[in-house]
Order: structure tokens, then sequence, then C-alpha cells
């Protein structure tokens, strides 16, 4: 067949988080790979009343076409959500409904990248923002990052000697893959060099509210005066990621740029799930909600450090995160993280090699793993036997 | 600010469509503007009842992220579904669901497009496409219709003689804007010309479901030899838009593709619409429910043009659609569409000038009305009232 595709398809190949995925299925399985949050956890029986209750009072307009930008008492529901959680100021006209916060990353790229374009990001990052943003043929610009987040000198390097930086793309609190979280002296010094530069931020925050400990720090977008940063929110990981509801906060100028490409991509999202979520966010307390699922995580969180400083070898290190779903470990450098996953997948045991989270390669010796989705039984034994694998190969 | 968009936002424009309906949500407003099922026809109880049993049984798994490719059982009944109403013989592996077909039209643009290739398209075609295609930079070329469909000798003087025609798009059954519906003959010719050049095809299938009189045609896809024609599917007016279930078939390995470039896009579309639409049509008769709408719309059908034919000027020719929800008024050529429709609207009806309907421009002298959102005493009063506005501009 002689059919010819885009030179961006020479790009993309399949997110290896979701080929392991597919591998990982199985029972058997005690799986760090993935960023799923606890199914046991989900409010289904508020859902279901939610449904209903929609289904019966507004039925005719939950199963039809709704407006690009979402559904307008969802969209101030978030808008007090965000004064509340994220110390954001915001208005309905400034916020617009996408599916899940990973079209937000997509319509990001598409937004403000050309073929060759600069994307800057943290050193290690989301790979599913990398995927989306390659589909757009950027060149990626890797920012040294380290304990308290993106270093500022290393940025105002490169901010200062790198043409056609066009976006900018952090996640300030429980980054994934590292789950580690920006310190307010490090918010401020990006912030300045954000509005000396005046280039576009996407400030990715899907487990801000899931913090166990430590002071609440201020969202990038809370300290933004010059309409430079979009936020995106979700309610995957505070909610539920199956009804994919997700959100940009952004300038009207900015949003609506966003509600173009939205328009074409596809012309809105889902009305049911976005009636779904209001009802449910107007009959229930998403806040306590959210401290249950802290409640467990926090506990699976410990089970899994402990038992990782417990068995691992001494110079594997690991970070601390005091929120979200990712602890993040690096090796040794002769280790390889890739050689040694299918070592624990035959031991039953997953996690996602670290290599795919640096947009220019080159570093095997990590890995990520979740802890948001096993028992903390299941922890104990699984980052065990990975700790047997890891002897095995250390020198 | 000094924020910079990419080269691909200069050619977005909003939708004039979803502009207008801006306008025309006013409840004293007669729209012909949108395309919209009729709400009433909204099988909402069973919606409910679906919701109500997917909670019970399968809450956990409605909630949580899946597959890229979509929910399993769903695809199953999709694949059923083609063989017994568009006569394609497929299986799961050649099935991903999309969030309305809408989002199938943007990726197939991803997929095939190199800023500057040329796509060719009817003239004139879905206002929707063309957009999603735009934001790709391609150069369009519209192939001439006639009654009978596009026209073969036409579309092979332009394959001869164009560079870089990379993908046809084409809605061959009851097409958005005009209601025309292909002929046997005419996609047995276009067939052989595709296998002749091998060109990637889209066949858009909307409405195919929803025919009111004449003979069953096959759908190109069917006819299908080379794995050239990826046909994208949707439940939205037969079933019901709100939920967003869409989807494409195609070839394993274009398929592929479409997988990379949705994990970027938005991961999966929503669990939770996919189980419910499953679930509705496990319990429910999608047959039945399909000829209840059929017979609500062959009515509007015919006060719609029953109207026209009594009241509109000689010289105002239209469509006699045999199924989908549109006619396309052709009005002499010194009159502008664009110019009448505010004309129109203060008299509280309105329609969809038809000149973005031709990506390069230039035929203001056509409208697209839709009848199947409208009860018949509405479109008698609409179409009275529009007769009456022509009258006044016509010469």
């Amino acid at each position: 067949m002689a059919v010819k595709f885009a030179d961006r398809m020479s790009l993309l190949k399949g997110s290896e988080i979701r080929a392991l995925l597919a591998l990982t299925a199985k029972p058997e399985v005690i799986s760090f790979a993935g960023g799923m949050p606890a199914p046991e956890l989900f409010p289904t029986e508020g859902v279901k009343e939610a449904a209903c209750k929609v289904m019966d009072s507004k039925g005719k307009v939950a199963l039809q076409y709704t407006t690009t930008e979402g559904y307008l008492p969802l969209r101030e529901k978030i808008v007090a959500r965000m004064a509340a959680k994220n110390n954001i100021n915001t208005t309905v006209d400034n916020i617009m409904i996408t599916s899940g916060s990973q079209q937000g990353l997509d319509f990001s790229a598409r937004i403000f990248l050309n073929p060759g374009d600069v994307v800057l990001v943290e050193s290690p990052s989301y790979l599913g923002a990398l995927n989306a943003f390659k589909a757009c043929q950027p060149t990626f610009v890797e920012v040294p990052t380290d304990d308290h987040g993106m270093i500022p000198e290393e940025l105002e390097k490169i901010l200062a000697t790198t043409e056609n930086v066009k976006m900018i793309y952090v996640i300030p609190d429980f980054q994934n893959p590292t789950g580690k979280t920006w310190t307010m002296d490090r918010r401020e010094k990006f912030m300045d060099l954000v509005n000396k530069y005046e280039i576009p931020v996407i400030e990715d925050n899907p487990y801000g509210e899931l913090r166990f400990e430590g002071e609440f720090l201020p969202s990038l977008k809370s300290m933004d005066t010059k309409d430079l940063v979009i936020f995106l929110g979700t309610m995957s990981k505070i909610f539920a990621p199956g009804l994919r509801i997700g959100w940009i906060c952004a300038s009207k100028e900015i949003l609506g740029k966003y509600n173009f490409i939205k328009q074409g991509a596809d012309l809105q999202s889902s009305t049911i799930d976005q009636l779904i979520a209001d009802q449910f966010l107007e009959d229930n307390d998403l806040d306590a909600h959210v401290e249950k699922i802290k409640a467990v995580y926090v506990k699976r969180r410990d089970a899994m450090l402990k038992t990782m400083e417990e068995t691992f070898p001494e110079d594997v290190k690991f970070t601390h995160p005091e929120g979200g779903l990712f602890t993040w470990c690096v090796l040794p450098e002769y280790m390889d993280a890739k050689v040694i996953a299918p070592q624990c997948l035959e031991k039953n045991v997953a996690y996602v090699p670290g290599g795919s989270f640096f947009p220019n390669g080159g570093k095997e010796n990590h890995f990520r793993l979740n802890y948001s989705c096993m028992p903390e039984e299941k922890i104990v034994e699984g980052i065990t036997k990975i700790a047997e694998v890891l002897k095995a190969n250390h020198k």
C-alpha cells in the first residue's frame, strides 16, 4: 500500500506505560506501573445517585450537544474550587472544560508550537505530556531540577541563550514522575524569569490536592501578573478519571485559542459526564472524599518508603513525596531499569523504567513507582521482590 | 504581552455555526441552523436505567481509566452493527472508540497531512471537518459534485494533475450540508479511482441509518479491497450526542496510527459513557429507536420541503434528501445568504449561510436548513418567514 503518513507520525510511538499496562493487567501482577487512583475508593454510590438525578431532572440536556467551553454550572463550581484550593481568583470566562487534563496538554502544544520550536520541560517530565507535544515536532530542552524544583540559574541560562522558546511545561506539585514539589522560593524565582522573558507556562496540577503533609504552596497561576500561566486542572485523581473531566484556566485571549482548537478536536466534552460531575459536586462533600483518599494513600506511601529503606541496596536513592501518587528511584549509573524491569515482571512485579521521562534520552538508571493503586501488604511484597532483583543486579 | 501562537492558529476561526447557535439559543427563535437531533426523542429513561445498572454492577470499572482503543464489549457491538447496517465485515481489532466522529476527523488530518499537502473534499463539504483539517494547514481542492455525488471525471482530472494528494474526505450518505446521497454507480467509479491512485479515504457516515426512503446503498468501506478507506461512525444521530461516542474502523496498520494520536490527545474516551452506551445497546432495541426517529424526521422533512415548494421564489433551488438532517438551498447568484441571514434573525428564524462550506470560498448564494430539531408547525412558520425575506431581496 502506498499510503503516506504525515511527518509527525514518524516521531510517535505508543506510550511505554500503556504497553506495559497491558502486560500488568493479569490479577497476579503487583503493579506499581500505572498512575491510577485506587478504584475501591471511587464514590460509586454518589455517582449513581448523581446520574439518576441528572437523567430524571435534565435528561434531555444531558444527552444533547452543549457548548465547546462546557456546562456553565460545572465551570462555576470549578471557579469556586480554584479559589479555595489553588488560591486562584478567576471567572467562568477563564475556564474551559477538557476531556481530562491530557487534552489540555495536547491543545497547548498545538497552540504554541511550530515544528522546531523549543519547549522547556523539567528533567525528567511526564511521559504523556512529552508524547502529546511530540506530535507538534518541537525541540525539547530539559531544564535541570533538584529536590527543590526547577533550578532558576539553569533556567535563566537556557532562556538567555536559546531562540524560539515558545512554552515551558511544569508540574510544581508532587511531580510526575519524581513526586517532588517546588519550594516557595523556587516558585517566586521561576515567575520572575517567566515575567522577564514573557514565555507562556503550562502549569499541570493533577495532584495538588493530594498533600499528605507539609505546608500548602500557592500555584504559579496565583502568582501570575502577566497572564502567562495556563493552569490545567482535573477531577481524575480526586474524583474519577473515567469521566474525563479536566479544565483549562487561562486569560480570555489565550482561552479563545483553546476554544478554536477544541471545536475542531471534538466539539465539546461529554455533556452527561459534565452534568454528573456537577450534580455530584452539588450533593457531596468532595473535600471529605479527598481526605478519605489521602488517608489511604499516605499509608501506602509509608509502606512503600519503609520497605524500600529496609530492603533496597544503600546506593539506590528514592524521593520522599509529600503527596501525589509517585516515588522515583535512582539506581547506580551502571544499572539499567529497562533491563531489570522484565526480571521483576517474571516475579510478577511491575514498574515503569524512567528513561522515556527524559525526552532527549540517555538516563536509563531511573524508574517510577506508583503507590496509590495497591494495598499495603502487596506493596511490601512487591517492593521486597524488586529489592531482590536489584540486589541480584548489584555489583 | 509578547506571547506568540503557532502558525496554524492564524488559520483558525471559531465555527460560524457555533457562533450562530449562541444567537439562536433564545426560545423564541425558530432555528434551522444547528445539526442537532430532536431532544424529545432521546431515550432518557433507557439511559437512566443503563447508568444505574452500570454503576451497580461495574461502578469501579466505569469510573477508572480504560484502554485507548475503548471498551471491548462496546467495540464488539459496533462490529455487529456495522455488519448489519453498513455491510462491513470487520473485527474489534479494527475499531477504536473516539469522542464523537469529530475526533476522528481531527485525528485523520493529523495522521495524513503535512502543511501544504492536498486534501480533496466534496464541494461543498462539512464545515466542522474543514475547520478540523485547517489546523494541519493543508491545501483544499474542491471536487465538483452534482445530484448523484462526486463527479468521477472531475475527480480523475484532479488526481491525474495534482501532486501531494494525501487524503480524500467524503460523506456519501445524506451529506452535510447538501443532504445528497451518492448513487451506486458513483461509489463504484470512486473506488476504482481510489484504488488506482491509492489515496486514503475518510468516509464520514453520521447519517447513514437515517434513510426515510429509497434503497440502501453499500458504504465505500464495504467496497474497499485495498485497506484505503477509513470509516467514521457515531452514535450522535441515532442515540445521543451528549455521550460523545464515535468510532473509527480502519486497517490495523492505520488504526495503530490513530491509537498513537489518541494516546497523546486524551488517553481514552469517557469510560462511563462507553459502559452506559454498551449497557443501553444490551438492553434496548436500537433499531426500533431509529425507526421512531425516522418517523418523526420524515414528517419534518416533508413539512419543510412542501412549505418551500409553496412559498420560495421559483428560482430558489433546494435538495430533496432521502434521509439525514439537512436540505440545501441555492439562491440566484446575485443573492447573498450571509446578508439575508440577519434579516431572517430579525424575524426570529435562523439558518446557516453556505459560504463557509466551500473551503476556498466565493459561493455566498447558498444556505443550509436543518429540519430534525423543530416541530412541524414551527417549520411551516419559519420557512414561510424565510420566504418573505427571500421575496423582499428578490429582483
